[in-house]
């Protein structure tokens, strides 16, 4: 950045490389004071990143990166992740500067304000950004997804002289990210797939908000990058020396068999009065700083926001991004006419259209006289089946491929040497797998999914609420989902994961009890676009529900099994407790039941309150079964049969019987529920105030 | 392990070392052996990693690790962790062989059976047992807490000649453990720290469940933990190398200012037909191939469970650990005579008995005439004045103390050169800060609190869950917990934290609402013993409430401002909506009106059902209002304000009218419920069936 006060803004055209010293240090002073004016306009955020972080990112963004600011969405075009999403004054400036109408700089000035794109830490939902960030240790980690998109695609549909998919992905991190084990899983995975068009910059600026870095982190963080087989460089002087920052980016693109990790030694808020200190991490300079800052950088400090024409036009991409894209454009027809079923196919994923008939691809043919049969079985031929006419269905196990079935078995392990192989082998690193997955998604023309037990949801939460969040369509198939795996014991069984997902936004939750519900399961998810779905399946066998039906677990709730007129009871359950609720309602010979089953709260919701009333009938106590967490049962039922403990380790029936979840005490406690409510009026939870 | 057939048991004493290379062979085939055979009868485990462990489990357990089986909580025992807890067969044949009352041969024989303490994973609530493994990361990470938890103690109560806190802390681990993020956190600062007591042996057996791991794990894992700061080795021939393990444990324990780690090359289920591969992870041998193994080692392939009286008699460590015992204890008497208040204090930690009036130490003078405080601050306050009269309270922040004021202002940070310091630099580490606790609370003599922003929680669930299953009084001192954090952000604010707070169990929540309830927070986290406690505390200012109290607080709920008669509503709220409740409750001038403040629902369901109904009374409808996701108030509540969406990024009280959490939309919300049960009957909420 700029040594010292006085700054010559000279004329600038984009063919004029390389820059003059004097003129790439006027372009980042400017940026950092981009930076910090918004910071200090909204008095909210986070300057001395982006300031430390202006030199290498205007190199990037004006030397290095392939993008059109005019189609944030160009599918060829190369992937930037601000990782240390806090730092996002920078990129909003970055955005603005190179010509995203989006970006405006009105919109720049509503930074952190309501419904404003320029939101307190990026969002994926805006112009030019491609995840959410701030979260440490996610953006670095989507970027490995990233990375494996563009090297499954390239591997896919590239032909000789097509080279229609080839972008690098570039990621800025800070030292929070890089303590973040989460970041720490995805770059070993990334070191052993050899993604070598992964390109990370690390603010090795020595502040984290509680002091400096010797407080907490003194490892050596190019030597563990380079244990897990990446590339490293190191530029001493990334204050000033944009020559050495540009030099580490193209050697970095030229190892294109390992990715590479760039250590940029910085100043974090360099130029301010407060620089290297933590005080410059999450508060505004105050105007008197930022005053000093900009007359020690020669500008003028009685104004804000103001961008000289000529930076203006130096930062531009407008026509540049435009050539990019044309000559894009004019390759890819090349390549349909030589290769139409493949671009035909490519044209299709990047659309989001779905194959015809992918809906008939399922297994339909199950029969209540069929083997009983786990629902990560039947899970697991119907992601056979279902990938098999899907080529964008990608993804893998955290090392549980033998227990969750989510091998494709037509398709190659995603290996170095097999980029066009569709399993990835996340080895034990569910937080990875999910960040992951939400880096495929965010790639585009991927329906991601991962597997583990469903306990260990509880390693990915961090990712799988960014998925969530970001409406990212990624599918979580997780099995062993419940007291129902036995003697693996408390460690491995999920008891309040359910609820988890069903008050967390955004996200499908279904649990089906058999083959046809692991069918409608699998429908569900392909239609559900803008959010992630999380199947928990079961590890035990489970029969073919008489009455089960695609149709109706399509719809949330339905009967299974009813009585004539009015029920005295109605009984629902879930997954592996509807044969339970089944057995139960069976002994109820004095008792007029319907059994419902009920594999997701999200789709019943949709339905139309005649529908939801045709159900769940006013006046009828309601009994829920299901082997997790009574607590929110409350919402649709007057009583509960579940868990209200932790489980433990024995064979499944012994538990069941245990935890009191078995057809004599369903159908025990439904007499006691019938009783009850003769004295007590029955609440229609269906009908609500507001 | 035996190289060849025939073996020889010969005569031995505890004082007969070198044992013969035969002899140590013997013991391994038996221990090999032991551990199959306990899979084989439950039909259900792992014998794979015992298998390939046995040799090096057999050289600590016999020549270097220092216990008592006679009094398995001995509080200068070594502590050992076996983090691929799967592997657990070979730890509970250990705990047998070793002389550990409770570890009959008969107990071996119910593994995975209920209520065996010979469970599916380690449970820490058993003898021997240090901590609850299975979920993979775990295990070592708790024992870099463990091995902090010692160094603390050392530099806290050790005096010149009187080591009486001086052991190291051994963990066994696979593949598994080091693939998770939360070890290479752990990790990193245990490097930092300089834990050099901390020794881990990892079975590098190649194998993991997908099959070998080339297929995901490629690192140079040496490598990387030198990059930590730690000092390695390697072991080649795990499998038969007795004198080569022994020697690598010797070494490391001679480096004291670094862990180590010990990769110890070995066989998955060596002996076996399945040997090195993963056919031996997870499933018995079966008859056959035990029957081969047996031969193979030169045993009795018809005997199962059988012990050779030699055999018993060498491994016993009966009479060796209570005479190591007595010689602490006799060392312990003189320190108590030199050092008196120490011993006493030492001693008082150890019985976990608190001391005297503990809590006239916390602030009690908080009025309605004083300054509006963020719960974090009043937090704050209080944390510091019960550290200065409890030095058990040791902990810190994921990098976060500027913003969630745990730094404990009168003592040092928890530092290399200083470790009788209480402030812990986790860095940013929120799953290792979760994992340190569980050690440092499984160590004893500790209450460990942790924090960071409330939403991080889903990175550190991992650890949070196993806090819980294991009983372990842990403070989760968790700031900014909702939308009224602010600009930071959706990916900043917790929506669905607190209901999975509240439904995981042995979890206190509590949601203070200004500085009393924080007092209170306090004192209910001081007397929970036996399960975390989660603290969600507000970024914002709030109130000293009118008719807040430390006594109402402490019953979970209580009525902060009431009408006379029977109220025709009760409003009731949580932490920083209570201002809200009551302020929306001063406008409803024509309804008789109740506000309830709800700071804990566990705390409320301990009541006497009388004091619940004059809380909440029979034919009253109520509104509950939090700043949280709705879903699971139907337990207590008619009606809800709340979330049921993600946040947004903009000034706190913005945020607060866009999501309608606001006294104008409590007092319209109010009218319209009292309105709706006009015509419909009031669920009474209190009285269930069953």
């Amino acid at each position: 950045m700029c040594a010292s006060g006085s700054v010559t803004c000279v004329a600038f055209s984009s063919s004029e490389w390389p820059l003059s010293a004097s003129f790439s240090n006027a372009l980042c002073a400017l940026l950092c004071l981009h930076s910090a004016d918004i910071v200090q306009k909204a008095n909210s955020g986070h300057p001395g990143a982006p300031m430390g972080m202006s030199p290498a990112a205007f190199v990037l963004f004006t030397k290095v990166l392939k993008f059109n600011p005019s189609n944030p969405k160009w599918a060829a075009r190369d992937r930037f992740v601000l990782s240390n999403g806090h730092a996002c004054s920078l990129l909003y400036s970055l955005l603005h500067l190179t010509g995203y109408k989006a970006w405006t700089l009105d919109v720049l000035k509503t930074f952190r304000q309501l419904d404003s794109i320029a939101a307190g830490h990026p969002e994926n939902h805006f112009p030019g950004i491609e995840v959410s960030t701030g979260p440490l240790g996610q953006g670095i980690s989507n970027a490995v997804g990233l990375a494996m998109a563009e090297r499954h695609l390239a591997a896919t549909y590239n032909k000789p002289g097509f080279d229609i998919v080839d972008n690098y992905t570039y990621v800025f991190c800070g030292d929070g990210c890089l303590q973040e084990g989460v970041s720490g899983e995805a770059a070993s995975l990334a070191g052993h797939l050899g993604l070598g068009k992964l390109i990370v910059v690390y603010d090795d600026n020595h502040i984290t908000i509680d002091g400096e870095t010797h407080l907490s982190f003194t490892e050596d963080v190019l030597k563990r990058y380079e244990s897990y087989g990446w590339h490293t460089l190191h530029v001493a002087d990334g204050d000033n020396d944009v020559d050495a920052i540009e030099k580490a980016l193209l050697e970095a693109k030229k190892v294109t068999d390992k990715p590479t990790m760039i250590k940029l030694t910085t100043t974090i808020g360099y130029g301010s009065a407060k620089q290297g200190t933590e005080g410059v991490h999450g508060s505004p300079l105050g105007a008197a700083d930022i005053a000093n800052v900009k007359t020690k950088f020669g500008l003028d400090p009685a104004q804000s926001f103001h961008i000289p024409a000529e930076v203006a036009a130096a930062f531009n991409h407008v026509e540049k991004g435009a050539a990019l894209e044309q000559a894009w454009h004019e390759l890819f027809h090349k390549y349909q006419a030589a290769h139409p079923t493949e671009a035909a196919e490519f044209q299709r994923r990047e659309r989001r259209q779905l194959p015809a008939d992918w809906e008939k691809a399922l297994p339909h043919d199950y029969k209540p006289s069929g083997p009983a049969l786990a629902t990560r079985k039947t899970s697991g031929n119907t992601l056979n089946a279902l990938a098999n006419v899907m080529p964008e269905l990608f993804g893998g196990s955290a090392d549980l491929n033998p227990s969750t079935f989510t091998y494709l078995e037509k398709f190659k392990g995603f290996q170095k040497d097999s980029y066009e192989g569709r399993n990835v082998h996340f080895g034990v690193r569910e937080h990875a797998m999910a960040a992951i997955m939400n880096g495929l998604a965010a790639y585009g023309m991927f329906i991601p999914f991962g597997s583990t037990f469903l306990n260990f949801l509880g390693y990915a939460l961090g990712s799988f609420t960014l998925s969530a969040l970001s409406g990212f369509q990624v599918l979580y198939i997780f099995t062993h989902d419940s007291i129902g795996l036995g003697e693996d014991g408390p460690t491995h069984q999920a008891v309040e994961k359910f609820m988890l997902c069903r008050e967390t936004p955004h996200v499908l939750f279904l649990r089906p009890a058999d083959g046809l519900e692991t069918t409608a399961a699998y429908i569900a998810a392909i239609r559900h676009t803008h959010g992630p779905t999380l199947m928990a399946l079961s590890r035990q066998n489970l029969p073919q529900n008489a009455g089960s039906s695609i149709e109706g677990a399509l719809k949330g709730a339905y009967t299974l099994v009813d009585c004539a007129g009015k029920p005295d009871i109605i009984i629902t359950a879930t997954g592996s407790e509807v044969e339970i609720a089944l057995t139960g309602a069976a002994k109820l010979t004095d008792l007029k039941v319907r059994v419902v089953s009920f594999p997701s709260w999200e789709l019943f919701e949709k339905q139309t309150q005649e529908y939801k009333e045709s159900v769940f009938t006013q006046g009828v106590p309601v009994l829920s079964v299901e082997a997790g967490t009574v607590m929110g049962w409350s919402r649709y039922a007057h009583a509960s049969i579940g868990m209200t403990t932790f489980g433990a380790s024995a064979p499944a029936p012994v538990l069941y019987k245990k935890f009191g979840i078995t057809a004599d005490n369903v159908a025990e406690k439904s007499i006691k529920l019938v009783e009850f409510h003769k004295t007590h009026p029955v609440a229609h939870l269906l009908q609500r105030p507001f």
